[in-house]
């Protein structure tokens, strides 16, 4: 088997320390030599001992600035909500890892405040990528800040979850939360002008009306 | 004219330092000498220098509480609206401290940093509201933790354009940005489990289908 990388074993090194240490007590000496790693590769891979806690955010960022700017107005939605997967399906792919950080995160301020940074560049990309789709202005600016946070908070609420072993079905919550939360910003208004959504409210039975509506309303050609 | 009490002579002299020398140039001492107040006074008054930037946080999420736990189930979504104002208010009546306030939080990581745990302070407040009134249980938490976020955002959004000079009419802005949010939750789906609300899509002329709609659908006792 091949030796891992210089990078995971300073990752590996570093959340041990962490977990046996404490954050604070321990040093950048202390996982490169835990790593069996030089110091100077320590800072041609991290730029400081916070950034091995998050060592795909930049990685991660780009993918999914990556995956937006690959969309068409078409598929902007789709690609807002493969976007969000990507982190999510990276937090997963982590594992013990993923969970170790939430451990972190939740017990040292600094990296809880670290983590709600990264947290606002996601927002930040995903608010920019909708302002534009929904054709920029000042009109567009809340709906596009509004739907963004909600993207946000959708994965962080499945993601959470997860990190608590809530569920063991993350993907499917995934989709089940995206599609509720992209819902909210395109029911009951049609973005198409080909088709009328009829929003209706009754005491009747919806058994007994179903039937009629459905020939009523018809799919036609 | 009355002297001004001690508490509002030592936030004009904080802020008035930390605009003149940067807040990491401020020592506590340099305040109460500015204020012309003694040292005991001033930590009596505030627990550290962070405090006196954000001297009304407490009693605000106070204020938000009190508001919510007054309101009935049927006025809930009033209240979330009016407990959301009762910030907004605060910072348009502060005037210029809420500017320097401002200017302070985006030029100081720390602030920064202490202004968003205040923010999520209070958008736990709204979700747990929001959850209760929802009925609790894992099927309102996603919805509970989207709608406080969108209340919060909402009002942010706004203050943010009030900070900016880009509006004078903060809180006309915010009836519009809140009905618009509120909206988000309460459209399409009816609360009450004497109604059914029943969308449906159509490529037909609605004109055409209306008539029939409403003999199908039309209001019964």
């Amino acid at each position: 088997m091949p030796a891992k990388p210089a990078k995971d074993r300073l990752i590996a090194a570093a959340f041990e320390l962490f977990e046996e240490r404490g954050y604070d007590q321990t040093t950048v000496d202390d996982i490169t030599e835990r790593a069996g790693v030089g110091r100077t590769t320590f800072f041609r891979t991290f730029r400081s001992k916070e950034d091995v806690i998050f060592p795909d955010h930049e990685v991660l960022l780009s993918a999914i600035s990556a995956r937006l700017d690959g969309s068409t107005e078409q598929t902007a939605l789709v690609a807002v909500t493969e976007a969000a997967r990507l982190v999510l399906r990276r937090y997963v792919a982590e594992g013990e890892l993923a969970l170790a950080r939430y451990r972190l995160t939740r017990s040292v301020a600094a990296l809880r405040d670290r983590e709600i940074a990264g947290t606002q560049q996601y927002q930040h990309l995903f608010r920019r990528f909708l302002h534009r789709w929904m054709g920029g202005g000042q009109d567009a600016a809340l709906r596009a800040e509004l739907m963004a946070n909600a993207v946000v908070t959708a994965h962080n609420h499945v993601l959470r979850r997860w990190l608590r072993g809530q569920t063991r079905e993350p993907e499917a919550e995934f989709d089940a939360a995206m599609a509720d939360t992209v819902g909210l910003f395109t029911a009951p208004a049609a973005r198409s002008g080909e088709h009328s959504v009829v929003v209706f409210q009754t005491t009747k039975d919806l058994d007994s009306v179903l039937p009629g509506l459905r020939r009523l309303l018809g799919e036609t050609p």
